[in-house]
């Protein structure tokens, strides 16, 4: 059985087909341009391809509540040409089979949940430590959506005392993605991360905000695996670190192997790798699929 | 159809029959003292009630993972005699209908979502501010246990600028908890926050430190509602007080009518009044019902 899957990113869409193992047999990527001319390459890959469903996972903010009149649009974004466009929409119209639509972070939860380092777990929470921040979350054997869909990116920090720094994002400034994303690491120390020495302070500044993030998270929601994906976790010395900064902020109030002994196999790197977020829309499609039968 | 119902506090246990509308018919309290006892009188009240399912909505830590040995303890407490009792499975040998057993913060999530301030919603959170802070989670439908239960009440703060106080919480001092709950209040300003004038800065700092982490939860959770209770929320003033918070801290960010002009019917009291904990335990019973036919 063949699967589409759609990375949907700020500056590139990846396309590929894979099967319902969640093996990606074929891959194109091209940048993102304006949505017709984007969309008009997406097709054109399907075209010929015989998949039984699709799977996108999306850059956002996008709309995922089905109820909506605006379902399966990107709803916000400065990105020129792309604010309130109807992808989803737009998809349906030239690909006639069953299409799953979630946000990028969410697909690689369901992904991993599926196939990769939290397989066979009915919760995961997925982070993408990269450009910006990013969270999945799976809970219950579910995507969670609510609302609009979850932003953890953007939880407020507490600061770490050494830093001067003042944070990067547009809205909040010190919020998680302005003081730990990647453009926020390359502010404060003037080169980029992966310039930074293993030793470099940076590192332990960095593990203290993502530790501190992933520390509420742990209280709010209680998932059974925490994966940290992206750019900046490329850094593997920064999972001792963040794991460290876990242990110390919950100071035992939570008591679970998962947060002792187990800690190296409770916080940990993608397990599906450079396919996490293809495998994750391949997941995507398999559940609309699942759906519409 | 009558469901029994049990609010099992650290403080007091109540009892209660209600029905399938989230009606309370009965309701009996009694303190809280050593567990054999206080079932005995559990078990006394619902020996000659013709109830159809039983729901506990239990005070924690407790364990509520059904593949776990000790499904249905209360775990780490350090109440006399409680620590690793097995509320449940006694119960269960003198109650022969399906039993829910689940966190009582998670109980009243439940209940606000069948019945009160978040009826007809697939999501929602339940915060009570009193004597501690505990959050229940309904997510995509349902109640979010993962890998303990939530612990939302210790998530980290940033602390409020003009605030010297240490924080109460064992554990980390300065948490949500050490920082909002009732005895914070009364440790900080020397006196019982009923005590205090509705002009008091002590409900600005107050509402600074809820509405720190519900923008966090709104963020990673996405909720459709967000239900405050518990003794400290007496105090209706906090409601606008915590709501501007909110607002102050998401910055626009995350666009939804819910937290624009909709927002005082976003951040809400309990619906259910007195009655949110027995019903959450109604609501508990219902579902334990369903899930045994
Ligand atoms: N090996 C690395 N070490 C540290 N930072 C890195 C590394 N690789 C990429 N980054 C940073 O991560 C960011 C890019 O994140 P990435 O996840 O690759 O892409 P995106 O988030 O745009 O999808 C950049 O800010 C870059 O500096
Ligand atoms: N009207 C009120 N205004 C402010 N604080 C209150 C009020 N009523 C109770 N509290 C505080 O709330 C705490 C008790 O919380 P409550 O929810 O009533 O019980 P518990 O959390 O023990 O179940 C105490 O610290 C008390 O001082
Ligand atoms: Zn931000
Ligand atoms: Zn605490």
């Amino acid at each position: 059985m063949l699967i589409g899957a759609v990375e949907a990113g700020g500056t590139k869409f990846v396309c590929g087909i894979g099967n319902e193992k969640g093996e990606v047999l074929d891959r194109v990527s091209f940048p993102t341009e304006q949505p017709e001319k984007t969309l008009a390459q997406v097709i054109d890959y399907f075209k010929d391809k015989p998949i039984e469903a699709l799977g996108i996972g999306s850059f956002g903010p996008i709309d995922i509540d089905r109820a909506s009149p605006t379902y399966g649009s990107v709803t916000t974004t400065p990105k020129p040409g792309w604010a309130n466009y109807p992808v989803l929409p737009e998809l349906r119209k030239a690909i006639g089979v069953p299409i799953g639509w979630d946000t990028d972070v969410n697909a690689a939860a369901l992904g991993e949940a599926t196939w990769g380092a939290a397989r066979g777990l009915d919760s995961c929470m997925y982070y993408t430590i990269g450009t910006g921040v990013g969270v999945g979350v799976f809970a219950e054997g579910k995507l969670v959506h609510g609302m609009v869909h979850p932003e953890g990116g953007h939880v407020l920090t507490r600061r770490h005392p050494e830093d001067t720094y003042g944070g990067k994002c547009p809205y909040h400034g010190d919020c998680l993605e302005g003081m730990a994303a990647g453009p926020a690491i390359e502010a404060r120390w003037g080169v980029k991360g992966h310039e930074l020495a293993a030793d470099h302070p940076a590192w332990e500044m960095e593990a203290f905000y993502i530790g501190q993030a992933i520390s509420s998270a742990v209280l709010l929601l209680s998932p059974k695996r925490i994966i940290l994906g992206g750019g900046v976790m490329h850094q593997m010395h920064l999972f001792p670190l963040v794991r460290e900064q876990v242990r110390n902020n919950l100071k035992g109030y939570v008591v679970a192997a998962s947060l002792e002994s187990g800690i190296d196999e409770y916080i940990v790197p993608p397990g599906l790798g450079d396919n996490a977020g293809l495998c994750g829309s391949i997941a995507l499609g398999l559940q609309a699929l699942r759906e519409a039968r």
